[in-house]
């Protein structure tokens, strides 16, 4: 079992990582690093990370050790830098001794600062990011694992990326979706979902219609992760892909009108999809997620499938006017990013961020293809690729987000 | 398009259900029923809530009237109930004109009563369920809707019923998780999971040690929904099964120290499953979740999946006390349902709010099994089978619930 977790209870921190001193004080102990950097660790907090063949390791949840175990406020007896450089602590209550290395223990500081720079950051865009769209080859994405990282930084910090190169026969979004999940994963559709005019499938996707810029599935509990969008012909003339993403617009609605985004984060929206008594779904959820820091994580936005509101009565007239609101936003022009998808290009999308319509078209063999991909999925990859390469810090990223549900 | 969706749109109530009073306001119409009850329904409500055949029904998705086609205040040029009872409206911008059922406007009342009502409520349970659990034979769920309806309404309410009377060969609970969902929609294990202590899969399952109660795999962005846990063979001694009810855990806790109650549903708590550089799955969520009503709505709590914490340091020690009296709620028996699953008998269970753990045990024989199915999968079933039983009241129910992601 130990040798398994390995990599991560002793990691290898790029660059040198040395506690210099050490202040055992009698809530928990003060580290200080050979960078001058300083943390504090209460002893509750070492003595539950206690990862010892005794205590076994959450990693695998083979642990004995449990809450009840533990003393409330346990003191420690000595705490001292052992031979290794690790920080070794007898603990006063039964002389058990923890022992914490020094990579993994600056890697889990809970201090602001480190707390923070743990944090992935989306980087947020509008119609400026046409004229640089992140974009990736195929070829190369699928050959190695620099290219690949490039990838998923890209979609870890815009949500969206163009993959180009492809050869344009249906299905090739199945080797798109490769790159970064399995597929089928989280959608109610079938593995690839053709996007033609010609299709008996009852959905706007399969008209000639503009489709406004929306999540899919915004009526299920936990909506798809990632959307792969690919085009195996395109229309002869416009159909235009359209992106916007959520995040910016939420918080241009948050820097307007404070109190129109708490009523869009703060109360649910309600959202259906019914046909005959065959398909009943609903969800009630929040067009706007935050997470635990208040920062926007996520946006389900889909005003086709917008059911009747259950809202407190006067909570109605001010919460129309704020979602008529997020829907201008995202109707803005400025906001959005038009792209006119070549055979063989797909763009990879996070459905809980990244809105995606088009704009309407007349020719009948314009194609395209949807699959989906669970978004955790592609935080995993990120981290286990990442840990491959070396790349401690996005390794330990806190990525999440995404929409409450 | 218009004939699919009418069971929705023109509900047949059970009982009449009149309009016998309009008062147009300047915001909104107020309503009067022939059973007394009052309700007001805001002109922008109702406007948005028109799905005649040039605005296109949101049921479909088929949808043309947008948001930003909507007056922010519009009026109403004249409202009266036209010749079939139903609520006709000539709108003052366009001169359009919308209609509403009485039947369908009456289910989507948000007077503050009618929206109460609406809400499916658990019933919490303590260890005093064990003297009367909730059961249902697997024969006569298969066979009948009236006896499935039983089903349903047990596992909605208490978010566990027991299901025996099958025959105990391996895989019996497909048969079972085939009378509330499809299997594998939503786990990260194959269909079915063996729990046996002679299995070569790595977790605390597949030993013969005690496991404290937990909800499944905390460590992923959705959990899965329902658990099926289905005994093909017991121990000849102990191994019981061991339940607790989330939701009554978190209620004593809410009572008794709300300040600990509001650390753990208003923070984060760290979730990891990490092997070799294989997995690396990571999730930080609440432990507390609550609804847009602030009522508790499901539990995340895997103790040996807990990962380091991650919060702001002055938290840390009221937080781990916090952790500390929750989990002494779930280890308390008074809060436990204890149960020796026989040959052939099943537990379903909504693991968003249920744990589950079981004795230690010394027979090698002890043979379980285990699988999932979508919680909002069944909830979409309950629906459609309560409208099929013109159960309307259910079949409109707000179900959703469970923890936040």
């Amino acid at each position: 079992m130990k040798a398994e977790v390995s990599a991560y209870l002793r990691p290898a921190a790029s660059g040198e990582c040395r506690i210099v001193d050490l202040d055992l004080l009698a809530d928990g102990v003060r580290v200080s690093w050979n960078d001058g950097h300083a943390s504090f660790f209460h002893h509750v907090w070492l003595r539950d990370c206690c990862y010892c063949e005794a205590c076994g390791d959450s990693y695998s949840s083979k642990r004995f050790f449990v809450p009840g175990d533990m003393p409330l406020e346990p003191t420690a007896r000595e705490a001292v830098i052992d031979g290794d450089g690790a920080l070794a602590i007898t603990w006063e209550a039964d002389g058990h001794r923890s022992r914490f290395d020094p990579a993994w223990l600056r890697q889990h500081c809970y201090d602001e600062r480190s707390r923070q720079a743990r944090r992935a950051r989306p980087t947020p865009w509008d119609a400026a990011l046409e004229a640089d769209l992140p974009r990736v080859e195929l070829a190369s994405a699928s050959r190695g694992d620099a290219a690949r990282m490039d990838l998923y930084r890209k979609l870890r910090d815009f949500g969206l990326v163009v993959v180009h190169g492809a050869p344009a026969r249906p299905g090739f979004i199945r080797d798109v979706a490769a790159l970064v999940g399995e597929m089928g994963a989280d959608t109610s559709y079938g593995e690839i979902f053709d996007l033609t005019p010609s299709s008996r499938v009852r959905t706007m996707g399969n008209t000639f219609r503009p489709v406004p810029p929306h999540t899919d599935e915004a009526f299920r509990y936990t909506p798809p992760g990632l959307n792969i969008l690919g085009c195996v012909r395109p229309a002869k003339k416009a159909g235009e892909s359209v992106f916007v993403d959520g995040i910016q617009a939420a918080t241009l609605l948050r820097r307007s009108d404070p109190d129109a985004f708490s009523l869009l984060s703060g109360h649910a929206h309600s959202y259906h999809r019914r046909h005959d008594d065959a398909i009943d779904q609903q969800a009630r959820m929040p067009i706007l997620s935050l997470d635990d820091e208040g920062c926007i994580s996520g946006i389900r936005l889909h005003t086709r499938a917008s059911a009747p509101l259950d809202l407190p009565p006067d909570l109605v007239p001010p919460y129309y006017a704020a979602y008529r609101q997020i829907c201008e936003l995202v109707m803005a022009r400025t906001n959005q990013v038009h792209l006119v998808l070549q055979a063989g290009e797909a763009v990879i999308f996070d459905n809980h961020r990244v809105l995606h319509g088009r704009g309407g078209f007349e020719d009948s063999a314009r194609f395209l293809q949807l699959c989906n991909v669970s978004r955790e999925g592609f935080h995993e990859r990120l981290r286990l690729l990442a840990l491959r390469l070396g790349l401690h810090t996005e390794a330990h990223q806190v990525l999440g987000g995404g929409v409450v549900t």
